[in-house]
């Protein structure tokens, strides 16, 4: 959430920009724009004003499973250089260990908060690896990430379509060649 | 392009935004943004500084043919609600009169300068089928765009995938049935 001093300020910042690209920001459909814009930024950025996340649950298990992995995540982040939408698809394995597990949705809600702010598709990946690192302390994580950046695609070099792949490898998908492989597999499968 | 004048205005506007969200504007990351993002609006909506689209060629044609279908043109714009883009692609159909055509690249050039503004994507369906009337003065034009809203995906209602569609016909078009019936069929073929 954006307080009422920051809703005012992006406001203005958003009619001086309908200004200078020449637009007319009384027009009717803009009216209402910097205001919507502002709400907006509120959510698209809405883990910049969070505390740190800890809404999750670890459940305990009888025994320690192979890897787990939750595939096709859809996330949106915002390109800190352009300040234009990526957005894909992320991919995330681990393998527990001390005997518990992490609610399945969670992972969901920690991409997202780790999404929802100025972003480069690198850190994202490895910021969402190490915050399962710090919540699970697994023997091993990986995040692989496929991603659309508009900022490639609808300006610039004006690849359409094209996807960035990124991937981030802890504890035993770093030393452990078949289990990487396994990941790959199935993520590709 | 956008002049000296405006492109501070916009980046003046970018650093209040990003110190408004919660973001330091100068962390190495983003010094260079609001200058990039300004140069950036200066792309996206270049069509509002830009005059009446002239830059077409028509080319005579010993006999017409019957339609011309031109498919799944990508096309990207910006949501004047909410400043995000909205991209997809675009199918155009003409049935040419006056023994003469368009060359052929022109139309996703009429299409991109119909798009580099603020838009709704029901407009932007009216515009391209109202500037090749103008152009063309045909027997007829379909416009139909299938798009992706940011501002339906990542944010709001967050329905990741969904699609708008949206059509406009004029002339024979819209008295042939079957004519129409032929445009429906081949776009979804
Ligand atoms: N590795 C990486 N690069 C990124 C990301 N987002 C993003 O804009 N970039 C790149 O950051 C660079 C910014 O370069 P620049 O300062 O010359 O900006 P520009 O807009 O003039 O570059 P461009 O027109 O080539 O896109 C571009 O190469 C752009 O593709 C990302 O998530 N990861
Ligand atoms: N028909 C149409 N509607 C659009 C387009 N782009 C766009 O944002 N809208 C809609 O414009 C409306 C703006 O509504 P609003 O003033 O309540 O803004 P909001 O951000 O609070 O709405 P939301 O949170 O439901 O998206 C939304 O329903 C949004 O989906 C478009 O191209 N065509």
């Amino acid at each position: 959430m954006i307080d009422k001093t920051n809703q005012e300020k992006i406001e203005k910042a958003v009619r001086m920009i309908l200004e200078a690209v020449g637009e007319d920001p009384d027009r009717p459909g803009l009216v209402e724009t910097p205001a919507r814009v502002a709400r907006s930024y509120g959510e698209i950025f809405s883990s910049l004003n969070a505390p740190a996340f800890d809404n999750y649950k670890l459940f305990p298990v009888e025994e320690t499973t192979e890897m787990v992995l939750i595939k096709d995540i859809p996330f949106y982040s915002m390109c800190e250089h352009h300040l234009l939408p990526f957005f894909g698809t992320v991919q995330v394995a681990y393998v527990p260990d001390h005997k518990r597990v992490m609610g399945l949705s969670k992972i969901p809600r920690l991409i997202d908060y780790c999404a929802k702010r100025p972003n480069v598709q690198e850190r994202l990946t490895v910021n969402i690896a190490k915050e399962l690192n710090r919540i699970l302390d697994p023997n091993g994580v990986a995040v692989s990430i496929s991603a659309r950046h508009m900022c490639m695609e609808m300006r610039g070099v004006e690849k359409t379509g094209s996807q960035t792949e990124s991937s981030y490898y802890t504890g035993n998908f770093k030393t452990d060649t078949v289990l990487k492989q396994e990941f790959l597999q199935r993520i590709n499968g």
